[in-house]
This record gives C-alpha cells, structure tokens and sequence, in this order.
C-alpha cells in the first residue's frame, strides 16, 4: 500500500474524546525497537505529553506512538501528566513493551483533563486493529480543525537498498514559525543511527514546518516524531545515502507543512512568500515572515487585493536592512513594484487576475545582497473568524 | 468651546480625496509661531510628509498642521515628496508664513499619488473657515475607518495660570505598539521649552499610544504633534508644574488611546491586558503585548470565550520569564486560572457573562517579580475581515 513502511503498524478507533465525533485515538506500533528522533514545541508552557514524550524519546528508542486529537492535556497539572504516563502505561500492557518505549501526543482544547475514561476503553479495539494498512486512519485521527488528512512519501535507495519515508501531520490553527498546534509523524525503514536522524529531522523541521504560519500563534503541544525501523537493510549510510535521506525526509515534511498551510483554518488561499537580496539568511527569513504573518496583508490576499503598500509597510517595519527605493514586488509572474513605486492599476489589474488562483507566489526583491528565503501562509478570511470565536461552544 | 486652545484656530473641509466623501482635509494653525514637538512612525518605509515634517520641526517651531486623510502620500517617490512639499507651500502662502513653518500629515491607502488639484482647490475654503471651534471638525477630517472623531482633553494651573490641553487622534487599523496607522495632534496654551515638551511627548506616547494594539501592523505614516502656544502666560515652569503637565499630557494620550482600541477596526470588545509579577518591565511589556497581538485570543474574545489555555500559550511563546504552575488569570473580578490551571466550568461561566460587557480586562499574575505593564487591544472579529479585504475596492 501507499503509505506503509516496512516494521510499522497503525490503526484508529474514535474514543469519543472529539466533541463532533469520529477518529479521535491513533496507534503507531514498530514491530521492532525503532531508532527514535523528536522536535517539540519551543513554547514554555508544555503539554504532559510533550514534557513525557522528551523523556521517553532520551534513549533514543520507542516502539509505539499513541496520539489523540480532541484534547490537548495541556495546562492539567499534575493530573495531566498523571494521564499521559497511564496512557503510556496502559498501551504498554497492551503491547507486551514498556512504558518508556511509547511515545504520547495530543492535540486539542487546553486546559482540561482527558476523558481517561473513554481512552482506556478503547485500547483494545485500536490494538486489535493495527494493521500495516492503518496508516491513513492514523492521519485522520489525530485532525482537529483540519479539513483534509495529510500524508506524504518519498521512495530512495541507500546502500543499494530501496527505502521509504511515509510522513502524517495535522495542524490547522495556531500555526506558526517554531512550530504550531501541529503534530507530525515520519516512519521509514531506513537503517539510520539515532544522532544522525536527529540531527536530519531538526534541519528538516526548521527548513520546513518552521517555514509555515497561519495565524502567528505557537502550541504548547507541537510534536514531530521520527521512527525508523531499519528493515530496509542498508548498511553503514555512505555521505551519497545520507543526502538522499536527508532530501526525501525534507521533501516529506515540505509537502506536509504546504498542506498545512493550504488547509490554514478557513484558508481561501495559499501564499509563497519569498525574500530575496536580503543582507543575511535570518534577515531573508524575518521579511518574509513579518509579511506571511501581518494581518493585513492576509486579509488582502482574502480579498484578492493586490494591496503591495501594505507589503512594503511590512518590510518596513521586520527590523531588517531594506531601501524602500531598491525595492521590486511580483505576484507571480506580475511586477506590482519597481523601486519602491506601483507600477500601475494595469499591472494590479493583472496581479488580482492572479491572486484569484488558489495558490500563488509574492516575490520580493530587496537588492541589496545575496540571500532568499520563503514562507508558506494563507489568507485570513471570515472562517478563521468564525472557527476561532466558535472553537470550544 | 470645549476643545478651544488659546492662541489655536482649525477647520475642515470635504476636498475629494476620500472615496467615501465626507470631510478629509484638516488645517490647524497657530496665530504665533508654537512651540513644536514631534514623534514619528519606525518603519523604515516612511511616507513623504513623514519625512517632511520631521525636517520642518526640527527647529522646534511651527505655526500650522495640514492633514488629509484618503490618502498616506507613502510609497510614492519622488512624486510624493513634491506633493508634500508643494502642500506645505501652498498652505504657508495662503496663511502669510514660511512653508518650513508647515507641517503636513496623512493617512490612507498606500502607493497612489495625492490628487493636488484636489488638495489646492480647497485651501481657499480651509483657511477661510479657521475657526477657535473648529478643533472637531478637524478631528473629524483625519478619520479614515474610524467610526467616531476621537478628543480629550485636561484643564490644569502652571504658575499660578490655568492652562489647557486638547487632542484630537485618528487610528483604527494598522494599530499596533511602535506606532500605527495614527495621527494625534495636541495643543495646549501652556509655556514651555520645546526640550521639555518633545521628552514629554515622548514620554507620553511611549506609555499610551505605544500600549496599543489592533492588528500587530505598524504604518509607514504615524505621527504625533504637539503645539504649545504659550498664551497661559505661566512663567517657567517649576518641578510641580511639569508634573501636573506631563501628567495631563498623559491622560489626554491615554484617554486617546483607549479610544483607538475600541473603535479598532471591526471591533465589539474593548480589552485592558495587564500583566503583573513580571521579573522586568520590559517583560512585563512583552508578555501583555504578545497576548495583546495573539490572533487566538482575539478570535476567542469575539467568541466571549473565556479560552484560557490560548492565553497561557501566548505567555508560553512570549520570550518571557514564567512558571505555568505559579500563573494566575482573572477576567475582570473572576479568577479562570490559578496555579497554571482552570478555576472549573463555574468560573468560566462567570468569566463569560463578564466578557459579555464592552470592556474588560485580562489581568494575569506572573508571581515571579515586581514589575507590571498594561496594553489595550480589542477583539478580532468578522468584520475586520470584511473592512480590510474590501479596503480599496
């Protein structure tokens, strides 16, 4: 099947713990112990699963993810963290390994407790039903205000070997920079050393899910984990192999943080933000962040607006080198500004044509040096409004 | 009159430069050169009559204000320069003074060039109607999205001599710390060094205008004048009369303030964020700006959704100092969280009914330090969208 990796099982049951219903508890089971890499939230307020799954991942080892959506057992004291390490013990039992070798993470309303409850009982149908096939019913589950389930692959070859990566992510709302209410899990089969994965998977993150933001807010709960079973049966990774990992791993968790960003909660549209001749790499990063994330801007884009003065104020105000008069804005394929000035209602005319696509790229050339950098953002339209004021009634 | 200012005289005209009609060009002037202070925007994109009236006050001197609103003259060149230029000479013939003694504001849409035909033809009107009672006419020239004409104003003695100050301000979106899409203009009659008076604005914006927040957006076109006329005919001012204006001068840009944030683009909820414990000011400042600017907290304040968890999340991300088990949040009277977490469902309905109310404030206690900061902001809601997406169509 598409999306299933050598040495992994999932499966999916709804427990009841989503106020609309549905799959809401998701299970990833290594058959064997998997080399095990993390990237958590930066926020200072961490949720129990969070705090419990840095400690658990330590050694380097797990061989379950139980993830739920619906409930972020965030802000629950220590009840919370009493919850995410019965969690963790129960599906142990359940699985003959031990608590430590299970990953937690949930996704959710903060600041109430789980329903333990509903969660303990539905165990034994969401062991029952691991399969290697559960993958996509482990995606669906772990959606909150998502629309669609995101999933994403990449085949290579290491060592001689042919070996997969299949990635899932959710994540919606609270999207932004350094990470979002955002979970993510890669399984592959490669044969990888624990350092070296890391290591892959905290470039891969930065160049990626912390490339993308919806709305400028950051969870308490972002997890990324990354499993690899090591059946693939590729030997030491030779400087070539580990290239090619290191590229589908971040093709993967590119795709993924573009659907996140295209599915922005109430998103119209998606936008490519894209710096370029900025004075350094994190000045490039920092423009096209303050535009991908001002609010005016966004709502521009919601209304097709090809509203450049509102870019400029953006640049303007990111505390990076920009000469107004050196500045040049496309939308696509379409000059919008040359030195700073509107190139006139024409050339808007052609820019709105545009932006009524779904997807579509803002270009902006500082000239001043040498480095580019993009973000992946979304407009901001009634629906976030609404799905925001409405989120917990 | 309630506004009049010894030694002031304003007025209004409709010119055309509003899409929407209505009254948008703004003439104050002084009978005798003022004493002149002001404060502008930090973007780096700075519109032309910025960058015009920052050269012509920086004599300290002025004896006029020209303000239109329709258009920010920003993000327009050379082009633009000449038009402030040419604005500021026109005025200073008609009133018999030196165009250096003009000062020239603007505010709304970005990168379109000021309709000077417009603009000149209606100076005749401007300066024939100067008026000492003109000041709210002139208040209501400048609005752009706001939905009232926003003055204060404070009475007191300096040397033994009444004197007064009057404001008047524009603001409703592009609001945000640093600055926003904002003009402010306050006269007074009182005597005063201009050294004294510009460290008093200063002073005063950074502690009112600057603690406010709509949309985390800063304009290329904010601007805060202060004239003194001089004709209280208080001598020099002692230690006890700097206080007593400084401390009037505060309120006048506090009370200005509070109504930009609740005239907000879009909003229905006024909101005082007031952090408390902090172990600095500057993070004190932090901390209430990031939940101030969060996008979630917004949405859940138009929702009257008591979504504590969302305000915790912000304190989690904003780079501050603080131990989610020793916060607490209150609504107004009604503690939602102690200790890190929820006061129970009880509480939060009494959080509701609170948030029901036009104003209220978010008061959250760090317990780590002695330092406290506020920010006002307001909610986010529907029709912020709808204002900014159709802003130019």
């Amino acid at each position: 099947m598409g999306y299933t990796v050598q040495g992994f099982k999932a499966s999916a049951v709804a427990a009841g713990l989503k106020n609309k219903g549905g799959l809401d508890l998701a299970l990833i089971h290594a058959e064997n112990p998997a080399t095990a890499a993390g990237v958590f939230t930066t926020n200072l307020v961490k949720a129990a699963p969070v705090i419990l799954s840095m400690e658990h991942i330590r050694d380097g080892k797990a061989r379950a993810i139980i993830a739920n959506a619906g409930n972020a057992n965030a802000c629950t004291g220590l009840q919370g963290m009493q919850d995410a390490q019965q969690t963790a013990k129960s599906v142990s039992k359940r699985l003959a390994i031990s608590p430590q070798e299970v990953l937690v993470a949930s996704t959710g309303v903060i600041g109430e407790t789980l329903n333990m409850n509903a969660l303990e009982k539905s165990l034994v149908p969401l062991v029952a039903s691991l399969s290697p096939d559960g993958f996509e019913d482990a995606a669906k589950a772990i959606m909150t205000t998502d629309s669609f389930p995101k999933m994403a692959r990449f085949e290579g070859v290491a060592g001689g070997r042919p070996f997969k990566i299949a990635g899932m992510a959710k994540g919606a709302g609270m999207i932004m920079p350094n990470m979002a209410t955002m979970l993510s899990f890669i399984l592959t089969d490669i044969s990888i050393e624990v350092a070296v994965l890391q290591d892959a998977l905290r470039e891969g993150v930065e160049k990626t899910f912390n490339r993308t933001s919806v709305d400028g807010d950051t969870s308490t709960n972002d997890t990324v984990f990354a499993l690899a079973s090591g059946m693939a049966g590729n030997g030491a990774l030779s400087q070539e192999d580990h290239a090619e990992f290191l590229s589908g791993l971040t093709r993967v968790m590119d795709d993924l943080a573009q659907m996140i960003a295209r599915d922005g909660e109430g998103a119209t549209k998606f936008v490519t933000v894209e710096l370029r001749g900025a004075v350094s790499a994190p000045e490039a990063l920092a423009g096209a962040r303050t535009v991908a994330n001002s609010a005016l801007v966004k709502t521009a884009v919601y209304g097709r607006d090809p509203n450049w003065g509102r870019i400029m104020a953006a640049l303007g105000r990111a505390g990076i080198s920009m000469e107004e008069s050196l500045t040049d804005i496309w939308i696509d394929d379409v000059q919008i500004v040359k030195g700073g000035l509107g190139c006139g209602k024409e050339a808007e005319k052609r820019a709105g044509e545009r932006m009524e696509k779904d997807a579509f790229v803002i270009i902006i050339e500082l000239h001043l040096g040498g480095f580019s950098e993009k973000m992946y953002t979304c407009d901001f339209s009634h629906e976030y409004v609404s799905i925001n004021a409405d989120y917990r009634t």
